[in-house]
């Protein structure tokens, strides 16, 4: 019985669904905070969500195993969004990486990456695909086994996108004591997982997958909206996410200045979690004017309770 | 007579000979060691020498004050040597500086900081000057008061310079006691400083520098040589400098492996100080492959005895 307990873990396991936050701060690095970018896991699979300049630094101090990551979304082309993504290429070359690399972002990233590549002389002993994402819509980036991740547009002073993790489907959780009880052989489990019933020799349901297993949960969805104005037009793209990080760079004291650097208040940004009813909030891009981050988490509250600070090594479930 | 002394002590400071050291390591950041950069600190002037990514946290860390640094020299376009320039550059337009910046590097340097600034819609608010340096022998970079900036060629995969400071003059120091024995006045002390006699009105010396100052000390001279592999040519460009540094990226067992990626040994950047007859070594660019770095360090002081380690946010003073 031991062996289905496990097998059960193991799959679950593999599809954890984790933000693990790699930089908080806006524009300049500032209290030891970096700039940002955030390493998501979803089971076996890595993506990295933006690239300020030493990540591959905060992706070493906070151990995690960057050489899984395949895809890495840029959301627009100021610094301190994707100025470590040069160096990140560089390493995975001299660490002689053959995987392929897949880079989505705006125009022009490209042009950045093979210029610098081309002046050193460098030549990539993996493949790297660029993927130019766009403001005309929610589009699909990429779709992979149980995941899909969308760009949707937001308003800044430059072309700039938010990504939405989409999980296809929910793992089966099998129903341990009917297990047991039928003495299950594996194969037959599997087929429950897939949600598939099974059937015996005459084509008939032998053990239904409804029988079985609880019924699956809804999918999961994570939604990162980098630098952005308040901008209420966003709502449709994150409407209803698990989980939403959403800048929130000033206090509403600096509303003006937010608005002219088309960035977001604290407040802002959690009016827009309510009103796209999503579960919970993650603020941050914090202007570094803030060394403490209290009164920029009081202030979200007051609007969405469910509200948390992102903090540099620190991992968020999506639940 | 404590204004005199006070006086001297401050002109004395205005040129202190200063390296801090703010990355060490080669190619990928390892071992809590960031990529080659260097603050040069002359009097009042300061120089940064390489810019590996994250620079600018190292200079936040170490508490430099790098807004007064006007004058940026780039050996060579491999990653681990400039990455952090861009982020470097954005801070300074962030926060507003004014004063002109010179940036000295190879060809294609200005074209990597053009279409980073084109594809962020960043207009700098300061001049930014760039003054590219070529492998054709010593050359002139930038005159100041009291010192000159050359670069020289060295030999590596791809285009790459060594720079060296040379001092034109060192400052005069008063004879303490012959000074509060005349009771020289403040404009007389002036004079003698700038190496003047001063006269009385009949047009005759009254107070003679050669009699009130020590002779001034012979200039200093500070030759960085980033990434090189052994070669006794460049020796003619760092001849006598008071302190070399040479990189060391590997061991003497990994000769081969520094000759095929055109990097030196720790044996070899002491024999390359030794030949030079320079007083005193610093090595850096530290292979990732060693975590502790004493047998390097005893491998070079093995040839050449004045040898030290270069170590992220140690001072060398250029004695």
């Amino acid at each position: 019985m031991k062996l289905i307990t496990g097998k059960r873990k193991k799959i679950w396991n593999k599809l954890d669904f984790q933000v693990t936050i790699l930089g908080v701060n806006s524009a300049i690095p500032a209290h030891g905070r970096n700039q940002t970018s955030q390493y998501v896991a979803f089971g076996r699979i890595s993506f990295l969500v933006d690239c300020g300049e030493g990540t591959q630094h905060q992706l070493r101090r906070f151990k995690v195993k960057f050489s899984r990551i395949d895809h890495i979304f840029i959301s627009h082309l100021h610094g301190d969004h994707y100025l470590g993504l040069m160096g990140l290429i560089s390493s995975y070359h001299l660490n002689n990486r053959i995987r392929p690399l897949y880079i989505y972002g705006p125009k022009g990233l490209d042009e950045i990456i093979t210029i610098q590549l081309r002046h050193s002389s460098t030549f990539l002993k993996f493949p790297l695909y660029f993927n130019e994402t766009s403001q005309d819509g929610k589009k699909l980036l990429v779709e992979l086994e149980n995941i899909r991740i969308f760009s949707f547009p937001l308003k800044h002073r430059i072309t700039c996108t938010g990504f939405s993790f989409e999980e296809k489907m929910r793992p089966r959780k099998l129903i341990k004591e009917k297990i047991v009880e039928a003495k299950l052989d594996i194969s037959s489990i599997h087929k429950l997982l897939q949600g598939k019933d099974v059937y015996d020799d005459l084509g008939l349901v032998f053990f239904s997958q409804e029988e079985f297993c609880h019924s699956p949960l809804a999918p999961r969805r994570y939604a990162f909206c980098s630098d952005t104005v308040f901008d209420l037009e966003l709502i449709p793209y994150i409407s209803g996410a698990d989980l939403l990080y959403h800048e929130a760079t000033f206090m509403e004291m600096e509303a003006h200045r937010a608005l002219s650097t088309m960035h977001s208040t604290a407040r802002q940004a959690a009016s827009i979690a309510l009103e796209a009813g999503v579960k919970e909030l993650l603020i941050g891009h914090y202007s570094g004017r803030y060394m403490d981050l209290q009164p920029l988490l009081l202030e979200a509250r007051d609007v969405f309770e469910n509200t948390q600070l992102s903090e540099e090594g620190e991992t968020y479930t999506i639940q």
